[in-house]
């Protein structure tokens, strides 16, 4: 498949100190940011994207299917900014980045909420003039900070588009994200998470990848893709204890490709973050952007029915607020799997923005 | 609460040898058989229970809610056998037992399949004199048992009921149950199954436990019952990185008591059997028992429209099978947690064993 290098900046950009809300701070945060097209100074053509648990700023890699010439959010007119989650280890400052004694942080790094993790993009982008951005659009993890976005900010974001979540993260999730987080620390190379002088947890962030994708993908689609067939490579299920059914070998090939590129601190703090994420006490500003959920008919880990009664309660309580839903078997990772169907289902809600 | 220990005859039945669909033998097998009540000659009031992943023979143990006084399956009535199914870990031959060499087979027990361990019960039943019995009851794995009983005897068996089971095992589920037996071999204690000299593998059967039981219960059941609260151990989410939501210390709860219970080996074993359920391309005999299938309208491990199908595949075939759904909000693990329910929504069916 021949690929399509956009052009893109990629810029460092240094925040200082930030206060957490767990009352820890940090210091000499750095933020990685992926621009592509050109911003204009009001913001009023700027399309923040932060990303979802695993994800980078490099939108374009990652949502190539959404973000592109001829795509929803085409460079040529928008300007499409990627950003490293804090936490993460894309290039913004996580548990892999050196502290200021020149160790990683690694079990040091503290806990940081959704709402930190927007508070380091809005002090990213002001370093960079850009004041106010025309919509914030993400997925999982992503679609909880589009909507932190426009809860924490909402003179500083027209249209908040939250894809596959909704206004808190459900007891199902901070159970699945536990024991994800459990498996990285089964694995003896953790050693508590300073790890950095040794060989990393592989076999612990295989393990709680295989756990994620599981719940990212439905029954249909493992049945239809997979079914009950042997591993491709051999093995006879009968005879061979395991590994050797078809899902298996998948399971274990995404995982192996996963863990070569995945720090297992950030893996564990980012799913702090989305346990933590919690926004239905809090009282709303008087005015909040426009926003737009989507849930996916299959998705299991973020039920529909709640992304659906999200979009309810902000209608309620008087805001611009619309569901939508992706028709798909895919499951939670249609957000990323089908960008056509998503494209298709978004357009006519951001007229303002694209035309 | 009050437990009422009901009368009851554990017999250690020795069956000999068995050739294993694996192409594999085992050799002095026992089955471990619990009976309730007085089991006529002609098996005319046997109900034989097979249980499910983590199951026992004590079937009024595990199933209270369904076998007791004035319970569904009373014993003042009926006969009710429980059975340790094979490569188990409770009586039954299995992983943990000693070989002929003195030593426990560990990893060198074999592959067993739903089929093995159905013909190991008829062999044992025969032992006891019992050539047919008049119901097979089983949930999960259990209900898998139960179909095959109707599969490979339907003279021996009068009728099957199927219960959050179909006929045959999912992609989903298998790739679970892989999980689920990597975090057991992720423990370094488990060494490669040969563990009994040494420290057995608890984390990693914890752990296995924990992916398993969201597997068993619904979104929704754990909204309710954990919903977003801290731990009642105290801690707070905010400041503390992991273990510190409800949901999470009961789930620990829930793992430590299991992983003192359950040999790491068996649940390998069993899982692997599981995996291997396929019944969609045998060639049907004439004349089936009467078949009762009952999907679990919330269970997305065991998806209700399977069972469904499978109900509706033999009727179609010609056979006397029908499809019933437990209407609960629990998931999967509601055969155990609803017996009311589920005995309410039996009982028309069973008329001929239960007047």
């Amino acid at each position: 498949m021949p690929v399509t290098v956009l052009a893109s900046v990629e810029r460092d950009v240094a925040i200082g100190s930030l206060a957490l809300d767990s009352g820890f701070a940090l210091d000499d945060i750095v933020q990685r940011v992926t621009i592509y097209g050109e911003p204009r100074a009001d913001g009023s053509n700027v399309v923040l994207v932060p990303h979802a648990l695993t994800g980078s700023s490099r939108v374009a890699e990652w949502w190539a299917g959404l973000v592109g010439p001829g795509k929803l959010f085409d460079p040529a007119r928008l300007a499409v900014i990627g950003i490293n989650a804090l936490g993460s280890c894309y290039g913004s400052t996580g548990p892999a980045t050196l502290a200021a004694d020149g160790r990683p942080y690694g079990s040091r790094f503290p806990v940081v909420g959704v709402g930190d993790l927007v508070r380091a993009q809005r002090v990213a982008l002001s370093r960079l003039g850009i004041e106010r951005v025309a919509a914030v659009v993400g997925g999982s993890l992503g679609g909880m900070q589009a909507l932190q976005w426009a809860l924490d900010a909402p003179e500083g974001c027209g249209h908040a588009v939250v894809v596959g979540a909704y206004d808190h993260f459900s007891a199902m999730g901070i159970a699945l994200n536990a024991i994800a987080r459990e498996a990285v620390r089964l694995d003896p190379n953790f050693r508590g998470g300073d790890f950095y002088d040794g060989s990393p947890p592989a076999s612990g962030i295989e393990l709680a990848r295989k756990i994620a994708m599981l719940t990212y993908k439905s029954e249909a689609l493992l049945s239809t893709r997979f079914g009950r067939r042997p591993d491709r490579n051999g093995g006879d299920p009968r005879r061979t204890p395991w590994d050797m059914y078809d899902v298996e070998g998948y399971l274990a090939h995404q995982a192996r490709a996963f863990s070569e590129r995945m720090d297992a601190n950030a893996y564990l703090t980012l799913t702090r973050a989305m346990d933590l994420f919690e926004t239905r006490e809090r009282e709303l500003p008087p005015r909040l952007p426009a926003l737009t959920f989507v849930g996916v008919s299959s998705d299991w880990l973020f039920l529909p029915r709640l992304v659906e009664a999200a979009a309810d309660r902000f209608a309620r309580a008087g805001a611009d607020s619309r569901y939508l839903e992706l028709q798909t078997d895919h499951g939670h990772d249609a957000f990323l799997a089908e960008p056509a169907a998503l494209a298709a289902l978004l357009a006519p809600h951001l007229e303002t923005l694209l035309r």
